[in-house]
């Protein structure tokens, strides 16, 4: 039975064709895939999370077993307060927070809390797939803001919200944007914050990053800066710790997180509890940020290894971002290449990558660019794959028209 | 800030307040609630379950902590197609299932899949308030159907449907239903399909609890008849094993499993893996089905203390269902008294319900009815609990007009 001209009107606007792929991609292990967004799993702390997991559900089987509260589990709360203040310099009491199952699910629920059919959302362009998808899923016409080399475009930024006073909120990952690797300057931060306020829009701040970043460095997130609750800021253990436990997390103002908190009920009841008891257990026996000064490192190097094997391998008129952390890197050809045209080849050759497109608000728009990812594989794997890209790109820049 | 005034059109129609003191009522000790749904934590299988979280994520730690397939971890879907065939008797591939954060995520995908603001949904009236909510928040238009002594009325059904043609999917609990505890009889079954099948409506079959039914005999699921792929049907762990563990699942034809699996990834990207693998573990080293025997003992001796007590103690007037499983009963006072107006009464005498009105389609109406639930407490507690509640009825009585 086909249901397809049942759907929704809202669920009709996702694409789900580029995660399928990305996910598709991973499964078959002659493929080198440079397309997914997975963290290293040679380094998840397993023994520790494993023991973590038992002394848990023998200690307190109830508080692990039970129903629990929609908004999270309240001394996992105190713990995230504290951190949040200590490393991201963000300041905020329990009644601000609300746990998601991942933070993939905080920005849908932003969405349907806020958006009817049709409201325009501004996005940082590229951006992160699933983001785009969630917004789109609760209706959103999605307009681009074209990110530069220290982020967003505050001018185009300003320039959107004066032709679109109707604007809901503004996305943006700040920190080692997905899929380019880009971070916003302090300064940026500022003024893109100064521009929000002037127009009275809310801001979803994504940040599953900032404590990946190779120098170590946490530049202070835009919520930071917020004084009239028009940020939403948006965090993970995903990237620092496993993004199979599910737990993300929204802080802002008491007022927004009551409502989201409606629509998280609404939606699933409560995130399980077990995860976020894990998590507390871990850090109360481990040290988490060793454990991330271990993670930072090893991108670091496989980013190294991942754009030196691009300057080598890689067609001469391409060009490609510097990330200063995170997962991902961008690289354009600059040569009209539709690089969505060429995963199929690219998969011939047993090497995937997520073409450009994908993280744009037009999907029908053809780009010459394209994402890969640093952290999941080898060292040797990133090298190879980079080198098999590099020969499917020379051959096939012969047949692109430049501009075309 | 206050927001309310900028929350989407299909989050308005969502009234968080029953669910909200419905939770709030289980934080005072001296409160006995009745008014909950949980399980009786003293017979979570504790030890096992820690020591089945150990073991997968020590012997499988990238399956449980890397991302997993959106889907569902494929095992656990094996498990699940072997065990819906041999206890339900319902035949399903592993395209066929889609696993979800409890059912309550299930109910909301399909709702957020099928629903345009306005669509039109038929429920089971009273019926589970979070499923209510889950429509709502979709945009739900809900028109209930009265439930009778053996299921929903099959009159008013065909009548309704035939009124709505617009309707675009009919919702029911057809054992135990939540909050009354009234099974659907096989006959009406065979028949209830037969009338969705002639007006072409797609069926919601919510079924928590056919496994906790107190005589053991699992009725054939609505979804054993249908040959047009119009029965989504929607189980769930939280009651047979552990809420906590957030493990829902549906099961439908493999288009619609494709559509909910496109709002899925786009709602959380995937249910956490480990608790699908510690249910596997569990399974692999315990005997659920003896477990699912004591929890139908324990909660059959439960439900006659609770009858006994309400026959004692309630007003002369009032009625009450007889279940035959789950973990509710539904009481009616007859007597033209608002149940909802009572509830704060209620709680200062140290007793919590759910007053009727929470379960019906129209939350404007006035209810003399309530839910009880006889799963969660002691024995000594669940008799207390209806002696301090019948006290306050009786009182409560004297300033109630009859059908007023």
């Amino acid at each position: 039975m086909e249901y397809d001209f049942l759907i929704s009107d809202r669920m009709r606007n996702v694409d789900p064709k580029p995660l399928d792929d990305m996910f598709s991609f991973g499964v078959d292990p002659t493929v080198i895939s440079l397309a997914c967004g997975n963290p290293d799993a040679s380094l998840f702390p397993a023994a520790a999370l494993a023991q973590a997991a038992f002394d848990v559900i023998a200690q307190e089987p109830v508080s692990a077993l039970q129903y629990g509260k929609t908004k999270g589990y309240p001394p996992f709360l105190d713990y995230l307060c504290a951190r949040l203040k200590q490393k991201q310099g963000v300041c905020c009491a329990e009644d601000e927070l609300l746990i998601t199952s991942g933070s993939q699910q905080g920005l849908e629920l932003f969405a349907k809390v806020l958006l009817n059919e049709g409201d325009t959302v501004l996005v940082e362009e590229p951006a992160f797939i699933g983001s785009l998808n969630a917004f789109r899923s609760a209706g959103a016409r999605l307009i681009g803001v074209p990110l530069e080399r220290d982020g967003m475009s505050l001018a185009a930024l300003d320039r959107l919200l004066t032709a679109h006073p109707e604007t809901k909120f503004v996305y943006t990952i700040p920190t080692s944007n997905n899929p380019t690797g880009i971070t916003m300057s302090v300064e940026k931060r500022r003024r893109f914050y100064e521009i929000v306020k002037k127009h009275r829009v809310f801001v979803a701040e994504d940040d599953p990053y900032s404590e990946l970043r190779f120098d170590g460095k946490i530049l202070p997130p835009i919520k930071c800066l917020d004084t009239e609750g028009l940020v939403l800021y948006f965090g993970s253990f995903s990237k620092i710790l496993s993004p199979g436990l599910r737990v993300g997390y929204v802080c802002a103002d008491p007022a927004m997180i009551r409502l989201l908190s409606v629509a998280k009920q609404t939606a699933d009841l409560q995130t399980a509890v077990l995860q976020q008891m894990m998590i507390l257990q871990y850090v109360r026996c481990n040290d988490l940020d060793a454990h991330i000064n271990a993670l930072r490192e090893r991108y670091a190097a496989k980013c190294g290894v991942m754009l030196a094997a691009i300057d080598l391998y890689f067609p001469a008129g391409a060009s490609r971002t510097e990330p200063d952390g995170g997962l991902f890197l961008w690289c354009d050809l600059n040569n009209g290449c539709d690089t969505n045209r060429l995963v199929s080849k690219a998969v011939q050759k047993r090497v995937a990558y997520v073409p450009g497109y994908a993280f744009t608000a037009d999907l029908t728009n053809k780009q010459s660019t394209l994402r890969l990812n640093f952290s999941a594989l080898p060292a040797e794997q990133i090298t190879e794959g980079v080198r098999r890209l590099g020969s499917l790109l020379k051959t096939a820049e012969k047949d692109c028209t430049p501009g075309g």
